[in-house]
């Protein structure tokens, strides 16, 4: 499997927003990738004040036009985030689609990202997004994906989960910041794939430096081995990555860490 | 608190292992550590056959030496790990001892270390060793310390359960290889201490390349927020570090990841 990460330029106009996406994921597919990833809130600044006014409720405009694009070019779209509006609520919301364009699942952000930094970032996300509430992994022709958002990365209960409920792949759009990003981002994505033995895929907007928030970029596929396999810088760009599922069964049969977990001494579950 | 960390050069003959041991913590204590932490098999070779022949019964020669030097220099002494010989049994195990020379911890690896690495390295530890049973998190006078050996690291859930029962400091003697070192040592200290906010201290014996077994030394202290702050490099030496008790905290209230844990949505426990 193929894979193309389209670290895109976030703008304040969301049809360019959406423009720029399709571009993007029409060259993806042009070069050979099976399953396209965009960055977290693609279609619109990561910046509190925008998520009401750019969100929308399912199907929308954002979501028709990922749909209509997995169809047409036979690919699946891990359609990074966007604002979701349901009822009252705003979601930081992953859409998933199939190579028929149908949803085969969403992911609401579970955990939200209130952080402040002395002399660093500060950003209260939980004051204008709701929670989610469950875990994500679907099946695919490929196998089992795991799909979570930015911050829900930083919490190994969840990531564990998705590897333990079959997820050989776990994909997560992101955008990091200037803070965090150069202190924590690698090392995160490495020992999260090092530690559940599948493939990190991990997708930010490049970075504007004209923004209120201003991304690490770095888009990222890392191995099994906790090895880097491709990384953008944090321009605008495209990475690509093979997912090569037999290095996935070789790491798990030499240093079979899933299975010496002691689930005699601890235990991880849902609920 | 003061850290101290020797990296000491294991050799075949057990009484020069524990008068070099000696002679370290010495030097260590003498240049203000409040705790003196030792490698993984610091009196023994890290190789099967050595274990059972090297093996003592609690108290023995080695585990005496070091509660009366934790006595004598008023230091508490994470004493590496040791074959522990019990009944038919032979454990890997850490002994923690205060500043009177009270042993206040007892650790047994819980997770042996059965790895065989295609064109690397090959190991079965549980041809040899019995498995531990218990977490261990001691109580210092400068609060909660847990304590876990090498293999152990790689499990999440235990590093995660250690900081839930207090644990500001984990502290891991280890010995990694030519093949796991490079490749997953940086990334598993610095991970373990930014996801569980945590000063994290690892403790290799030198590398030796006259032994069967390549340690990859590298002995390190990282701070909560993931950076390390005191490396070794490969040879026979001594780091130091300090412990900032209120960067624990400054961390914790900044990226309060602990307090971000989603305990609705998933649960880890002990047994």
């Amino acid at each position: 499997m193929k894979i193309g990460i389209c670290q895109i330029k976030v703008v304040q106009d969301k049809n360019k927003n959406i423009e720029n996406a399709e571009r993007m994921i029409r060259e993806a597919a042009l070069n050979g990738s099976h399953l396209v990833v965009l960055p977290e809130m693609f279609n619109c600044p990561y910046e509190n004040k925008y998520f009401l006014p750019f969100a929308e409720s399912y199907p929308g405009k954002t979501t028709n036009k990922l749909a209509s694009l997995a169809k047409e070019l036979g690919i699946y779209i891990v359609g990074g985030s966007i604002p979701e509006k349901d009822g009252d609520m705003v979601y930081n919301t992953s859409y998933i689609f199939d190579h028929h364009g149908e949803m085969i699942g969403r992911h609401r952000k579970i955990h939200l990202f209130d952080i402040d930094v002395l002399g660093g970032i500060r950003f209260k996300e939980s004051d204008s997004l709701g929670y989610g509430e469950e875990m994500t992994v679907v099946d695919t022709l490929y196998g089992k994906i795991g799909v979570a958002i930015c911050y829900d990365m930083r919490f190994p209960e969840l990531m564990r989960l998705m590897a333990l409920e079959g997820a050989k792949v776990i994909v997560v759009p992101a955008a990091f910041n200037m803070t965090t990003g150069p202190a924590h981002w690698d090392i995160t994505l490495r020992a999260r794939a090092l530690d559940n033995q599948v493939y990190f895929i991990a997708a930010s907007p490049s970075r504007d430096m004209d923004a209120s928030y201003h991304a690490y970029g770095h888009s990222s596929i890392v191995n099994p081995w906790g090895e880097i396999i491709s990384q953008a810088d944090e321009k605008e760009c495209i990475i690509y990555g093979e997912i090569d599922f037999k290095m996935i069964e070789k790491v798990r049969n030499e240093l079979p860490l899933l299975k010496h977990r002691r689930t005699d001494l601890y235990t991880i579950r849902k609920g």
